[in-house]
């Protein structure tokens, strides 16, 4: 079997995440459906870097899947283009080597999280942020960035909302920049694997510091505390990209 | 009567275009039922610095109308926005002198015009852009920009499509910058006015010289023979935003 891997970009606001659904459209059922057609086989993906959830966008999210057919790579990604629904795109197709899986081989993955910080909402970005109308204090959240660098157990930033809870919570995060353009503040972080709505519980609770709700000190209590009830609530997916992953 | 000016954002895909019409909703229609609810007084505009189509987005939109009602401009203005659809938003509202009109007093208007240029299309920009798969040769483009800058009569980039024609077609383009991040290219247009889809007319035929369709020097022929039929089709809706409007 060759295995197959393929770099998409999508709307998130199109689908109902990533992860097939029996109800809802999702990224992967477009997929799916698209490569069976194609390649006149039943075709499912092997797996994806991550799942996405519903509303968050992909500029970078990486699947592999394995097929008998023959189609050349390019070949096969110009039919996937020609086939998909607009608010999806492969944005490059190549052959691999067996073992390549899409999330296991991953080694790190980087998302964007951007809040449009003013008093009037902004229509031409409200579906690519979270609008919040008081001023953010960016050095409190610059703070609480540093803190929640490096490897601890995220348990108190994990949603549970029926997903099959992880075994180990430990994550390592490697990068979490907060930039600032204008009324746009954009928050990157990388990290070798994220938990359940870990970014956009760690946004959250950043948000609460930069609102002076909480002082950076605070995360380090609730990182300890391994309790999700003890962090903020969840920021809203269309606030979210993934942005790119590692091999 | 007191004459109030306001400033507009909106996202052009939720509407179809800024003028009241039947049967369709028009971001006029929104902003005049708001107004007319909030002053409790049925309340319509007076001018818009111009009517931009189904599609054409607005970062900068001015708009003013005349009413008896006393209420605060801030005071207004929450009040707008807490009413308004939330893909429209009103960024400053202000009481002005009486002779103030939106159109007539404009001095200038400032357009942007967004192209993908790529041989995959980018989901995440699609409704804020136009696909052009080629790669387009800027310094034609360029070359082409620096023909129609001026005062012309445009005659031969003015729709008509069932607009009134207008009398003098005549107008001046003060600036008409392309640059180019990545593989997105941004056209930028000032002029002390613009015919009925003149951006979208221009941006077409620059992305024919872009293409190799016509030189730079056809330009000048096209401007010469004041006939619709002799430039290029229109170049979406989608791509187009109001950005500014100087008084």
């Amino acid at each position: 079997m060759r295995n197959i891997k393929l770099v998409l970009e999508y709307d998130g606001l199109s689908f109902f995440g990533f992860q097939k659904q029996t109800r809802h459209r999702s990224v992967q059922e477009a997929l799916e459906t698209s490569l069976s057609q194609i390649l006149n086989q039943k075709t499912k993906i092997s797996a994806a870097s991550g799942r996405t959830d519903t509303g968050v966008h992909a500029a970078y999210q990486v699947v592999n899947f394995k097929t008998n057919a023959v189609m050349k790579p390019l070949q096969l990604q110009k039919a996937l283009n020609g086939v998909l629904p607009k608010s999806v795109a492969v944005k490059s197709l190549e052959e691999v080597s067996s073992n390549f899986h899409a999330r296991y081989s991953a080694k790190s993955k980087i998302y964007e999280y951007t809040i449009w910080n003013h008093p009037i909402r902004s229509p031409l970005i409200a579906s690519r942020s979270l609008h919040v109308r008081e001023k953010l204090n960016l050095s409190k959240m610059r703070a609480g960035a540093k803190i929640l660098m490096g490897k601890h157990d995220f348990k108190s930033f994990c949603s549970s909302n029926g997903m099959p809870q992880e075994k180990n919570s430990v994550r390592k995060i490697s990068r979490f920049e907060i930039r600032k353009q204008g009324s746009i503040i954009q928050f990157r972080v990388e990290a070798n694997g994220f938990l359940y709505r870990m970014v956009r519980n760690l946004v959250a609770s950043l948000v609460e510091l930069g609102l002076g709700k909480l002082e950076p000190e605070d995360l380090r209590k609730i990182l300890k505390a391994k309790d999700r009830k003890r962090a903020g609530a969840s920021a809203p997916g269309c606030g979210l990209s993934l942005v790119h992953v590692t091999y």
